[in-house]
């Protein structure tokens, strides 16, 4: 038995640290289960105190320490792949308590281990809004939302994780805890250290508890599905919108013609009520908190302006919440449904608002050329610039070669975001699925200064290696 | 002539290195007035290359740097106090380019030597709103508002200027130019170096450039003054407006009775339409960018609401665009009437929302068991946390004792706030004048954090030294 298991027994319980192939099993493979790493145990500290006391007690012993939240990431960030070094898989399930909340403050405090919809719940029942809403919302954790920078369909109005996060305590890689829980909504005595670890995938500090902002709840809200030939007019659609309902713009999401035949063929079980005769497919939303607010009459405008000026052939508003619910379901169900029709080579790019008809038609044209094929689907956060274009192909038997296979048309389409000015990563992040990627498209000075930092907060690196870069 | 001042002559032209005293003199005292350095020279390089260079050559020659936008600081943040070391201030009001626009992609691209103002006008020429809004926009930079993390009137609504920054481009201690000018309004790739900039004061990079993000311009506007009975009367007439309108809430700003009456011995031309027999005031504005709508109606509602839970005494619905900017001409005067009124003894102090009432009395207290002789004018951001409490004592023509009379403020208040959650800056930052106050009032463990990005991105300490902290 390695010497740092009764040590950290010692510390957290015995029967919280699990060593049993079965019980490890769950923790050690990503989400979309591509790749499975080893750990020599699960550690479930029960407080900020004892997961202090985990981390100092790796350190002792030189394991390194992989924070895990929910286990939903999409990028391999939480999965132990620090091999041939020994490691621990940290996970905060016991510490999901609302610690407090603040209806007057607009603000809630809560422990890392929180999953996200209980966070929800929480605000709900004090009549408030907490607007991160994600597919995985059901089991992903606090602590990895702060730590991958959680986007999200709400992110058009509220923003990301890092625009949510108010504070944040951390134990860092030297096992002192740092407690940033403040609910300051404006702050500039000195560095933000708060931003240094959202979104940094536990490579610097496992975050243990967060402050996070609440907001009114919109009280009226109304839905369409608009069809569009081009994300050129997708775009003046959103342009338009923002300027006749601001904030009250709620959601602005897109697919284009390929995505929804790839649900209807592969998901029979989600209607589509309508035709499949345009390119573009958009889901507005708007929503008021006002109580007496008409969003319906608002969004019958903007469409019937919209039809006027020649930005969209066609527009269904839904008519009841029923019908709304149905034109989500279709948005809700991209990922199930592409996985059914293949292997999914997804892409999480992010470009300049107004340059994605020319980003999406660069990545399309180049995944033709190097996989023709391929089909084509895209959907996304159109408001936010960020539309994931899916390449999905035959499933092979040899994993090498369809991640080689893979990582020639992440290659070509990396390069076309680059292109257009932007990022590999809106919302996902690049954990270890990743790393090839972030060091190709990345400007070395940008890579050099992240190292940095890494080797000034965890110079041993001990906290989730072979994340983001290697060092 | 010290060797350095033929290089940097050569690097950015003659005319462009000032020397003569008369010429550094506007440069080298603080916007208030207290404090006063030296340089070996002002430097105005045209030019993101230009800069650059200018560092090079300041590194080469062991001179520090000072980082100077508008100098329009509260707190010395750009004033040369590095002495017994040479500097040079380096200015940027050469550097005044709208780089670029995109009304579809909601952004601006600008030099960060551009004033405030012209952002704001260039934004407008477009149809769109650049929502910072100071005091000083007719002069302050936008390097300046980056580096301090500026608030003003709008952030309730809009955000600080990190949540406005989506991009910038700044010059390394080393020399080296970092070039993060990318318009993404997400980004999950890595570590988001952007945020160790914003807020620093200059300390780790001269910020050369910024892409800022733009809204929908509002197009119907109502204000009202209302007068309140207590600060928590005042927070639930903001939660009340939070519910009712959501983020059509544009402004929301209190003033206590001493900080009106104040005004109206000190700067009696401000009209004053009310009399002074509430303990507080608010100015409260609601802002809708939907051309149709009626926010008169909607404040109409949200006072009679107010008025009917006993919130509010009494209010004023502002009648005609002139009447609106009276209300806050009254508002804009609090500074130079405060100024007029005695030696000003100010703070920025910022607490959770909801702490407001306790932290405001227990500043008050504090400074009228320490100074029973100070006026105490109250008056900010009740929306954001940041009520500005200023203790107005007499003027001594002992500079050193002014200083320590109102350091003992300093200490009394700002434990009051660090006792209530807050932090001792909100807006202004700390810059050379608070550097104890920082020092007294953060946890070590946070200040060792500064302290160690500082040595890592400058270990000479070469750029603005003596702000913030010791290193």
């Amino acid at each position: 038995v390695p010497a740092v298991l009764p040590a950290l027994a010692a510390a957290v319980g015995p029967s919280n640290v699990l060593t049993e192939p079965a019980d490890l099993t769950p923790f050690l493979t990503d989400w979309r289960g591509r790749y499975t790493g080893a750990a020599l145990a699960v550690v479930r500290p029960g407080s900020t105190t004892e997961t202090a006391a985990v981390v100092r007690i790796a350190r002792e012993h030189g394991v390194c320490v992989v924070p895990q939240g929910g286990n939903t990431g999409m990028c391999a960030g939480a999965t132990p792949m620090a091999a041939p070094r020994e490691a621990i898989v940290v996970r905060l399930d016991r510490m999901s308590r609302i610690r407090g909340i603040s209806p007057l403050g607009d603000s809630i405090s809560v422990d890392a281990g929180c999953v996200l919809a209980n966070v929800q719940a929480a605000a709900e029942a004090a009549d408030r809004l907490f607007p991160l809403s994600l597919g995985a919302e059901g089991s992903c954790q606090v602590g990895g939302n702060v730590s991958t920078n959680a986007g999200g369909t709400a992110a058009l109005r509220y923003g990301t994780m890092r625009d949510l996060t108010l504070g944040l305590e951390a134990v860092l890689p030297d096992g002192r805890v740092l407690d940033l829980m403040t609910a300051l909504r404006k702050d500039s005595a000195g560095y933000d250290i708060r931003h240094w670890f959202i979104g940094a995938e536990g490579t610097l500090a496992i975050v243990t508890g967060a402050v996070l902002k609440l907001f009114p709840r919109p009280r009226r809200r109304a839905t369409a599905l608009a069809t569009c030939s081009s994300i050129e007019s997708l775009l003046s659609l959103l342009s338009l919108a923002r300027e006749k309902v601001g904030e009250r713009l709620g959601a602005f999401e897109a697919m284009n013609r390929e995505q929804i035949a790839i649900i209807a063929e592969h998901a029979p079980e989600v209607a589509i009520p309508f035709s499949l005769d345009a390119p573009w497919y958009a889901l507005v939303e708007i929503a008021d908190v006002a109580g007496d607010a008409d969003p319906g009459a608002a969004l019958e405008a903007l469409l019937a302006e919209a039809l006027e000026k020649g930005l969209l052939p066609d527009a269904l508003l839904a008519s009841s919440e029923a019908q709304a619910k149905a034109f989500w379901r279709i948005r809700h169900s991209v990922s199930e449904a592409s996985k059914a029709a293949g292997y999914v080579v997804s892409h999480d790019s992010v470009v300049p608002l107004s340059g994605q008809g020319r980003s999406a038609k660069a990545a399309e044209e180049a995944i033709r050329r190097a996989r023709p094929d391929a089909r084509i689907a895209i959907h996304g956060h159109v408001g936010d610039g960020n539309l994931h274009v899916l390449a999905i192909v035959p499933r092979l038997a040899d994993r090498e070669r369809q991640f080689a296979e893979a990582d020639a048309i992440h290659a070509v389409v990396d390069r076309a975001t680059m292109e257009c000015g932007g990022s590999i990563s809106a919302e996902h992040g690049i954990g270890h699925a990743n790393v090839k990627r972030l060091a190709r498209a990345a400007p070395p000075l940008e890579i050099e200064m992240m190292r940095a930092l890494k080797r000034m907060l965890d110079p041993d690196d001990l906290f989730n290696p072979g994340k983001l870069f290697t060092v």
